[in-house]
């Protein structure tokens, strides 16, 4: 066990970017040096051109580039119009049963979700389980894109039996909630649920919908849920933009 | 509200890759049958090489590397030694206040730490409210490698009062657990947490000290953590490998 002392900046020793054994990559000293302006600028400040930026730090536009490209796809900027701006911080979505709505709204964003697909098939084998259906029995599959402030930010995928909600497709308006609607229209309500966190690459057809590049990170839920009665109900697939989105939690001692 | 009625392929219908309204890429068809291939050939299988692979799909090499670039990065494919073989499934890690290396137990494979660097220093303004300190007290910083069955996974870095752990450099193991240290030497134990997490870019230093390409996206968990009687215990900072990795859940109706 080799066991070093090291002498970094306080605080911030694992944010340095300075390999141990190694040179801080140039496109990296940009990025920081740009990091430091967009601070400067703050949210909304407009980017200067990447002409500039490559004179004003003497290096060529592909350093610049590389430097801007690690920055948007850490949600540091984003594109407007035909200009780059200085993001806001990411959204933090609490992990809790509480909806994708009431999460936007806790912190003063418009929630929005605007309808993809709402289609009826035979339940697939393995789908059935998770939402305690029978293979072949009609399951529902209900698509969306979620809105944060007319933004585009994630898509959303849920398999319910249609025995569980037989009118959805007549009394549910899918720009609201879902949760809402079993809630204030079918009396269920929610148990508890569990779920998978894990980040992918978006698909090109899921690129498409939410509008982002395709190889931009994405975080995804896949979420098990059982009704009060502790009934399997529903299994949602949640894709969220890696670069506007965080998740909260509180862990207690079990 | 547009209302489309679509059909795909039931059950997968967002993972399908393909858009609404264009053409499947070239890569992307590709990387679909790779996919299908590694199922074929099972963990551990070794994939042929990109000049076999570019001759059976009748694609050219550029288009076969972009379709393995992607399964790479979402874990699918591994590198191992001189070639390529398929990854296992991604570690569950549970959210929750046990270890790292209980979590890690669970699932059969071996934890390990490996020290980077422990050091002390006066706490930054910034860090001091979070752990419960006084700016400019002494606090220590414990910066570790992650391991499962000797692979690098993580990065962990922990900011805690020198007056909580005064000894924290004498006796502690670096490659033991730390929670278990506080818990069995100092009587300390875990109250509650709140944590973060987030999907970003390893830096070059965190690729260099985990071992991966630095453009491979992570998951980040910022933890604060409070003892049993409810005071500020400890700071940290995780980051996993994003194709290694997976947190898993249980939420309760409040």
């Amino acid at each position: 066990m080799e066991e070093q002392t090291q002498r970094h900046r306080p605080g911030s020793p694992v944010r340095s970017g300075i390999p141990e054994h190694g040179r801080i990559p140039k496109y990296y000293a940009v990025k920081a040096r740009i990091a430091e302006l967009l601070d400067e600028l703050g949210e909304g400040g407009t980017l200067p051109t990447e002409r500039d930026l490559a004179e004003r730090y003497e290096v060529s536009r592909e350093t610049v580039r590389q430097a801007l490209r690690e920055l948007l796809l850490e949600g540091r900027l984003r594109r407007s119009g035909r200009g780059t701006v200085v993001a806001g911080p990411k959204l933090e979505q609490p992990l809790s049963l509480a909806s994708y709505t009431e999460g936007v709204r806790r912190q003063g964003r418009r929630p929005g979700r605007h309808l993809i697909g709402l289609e009826q098939f035979p339940c697939p084998p393995d789908v059935a389980p998770g939402i305690g259906a029978e293979p072949g029995e009609p399951v529902w599959h209900l698509e969306r894109v979620l809105l944060a402030d007319d933004e585009r930010v994630g898509l959303e995928s849920t398999y319910i039996r249609v025995a569980r909600a037989p009118r959805l497709d007549i009394d549910f308006q899918p720009d609201s909630s879902f949760y809402g609607y079993l809630r204030d229209s079918l009396g269920i309500s929610f148990g508890e649920a569990d779920e998978k966190l894990e980040t992918v690459l978006a698909t090109p057809r899921e690129a498409l919908l939410i509008g982002t590049p395709p190889a931009l990170p994405m975080l995804l839920i896949h979420r098990f849920s059982r009704d009060q009665d502790g009934r399997p109900l529903e299994r949602v697939r949640s894709l969220y933009r890696g670069d506007r989105f965080s998740f909260t939690t509180r862990l207690h001692a079990e």
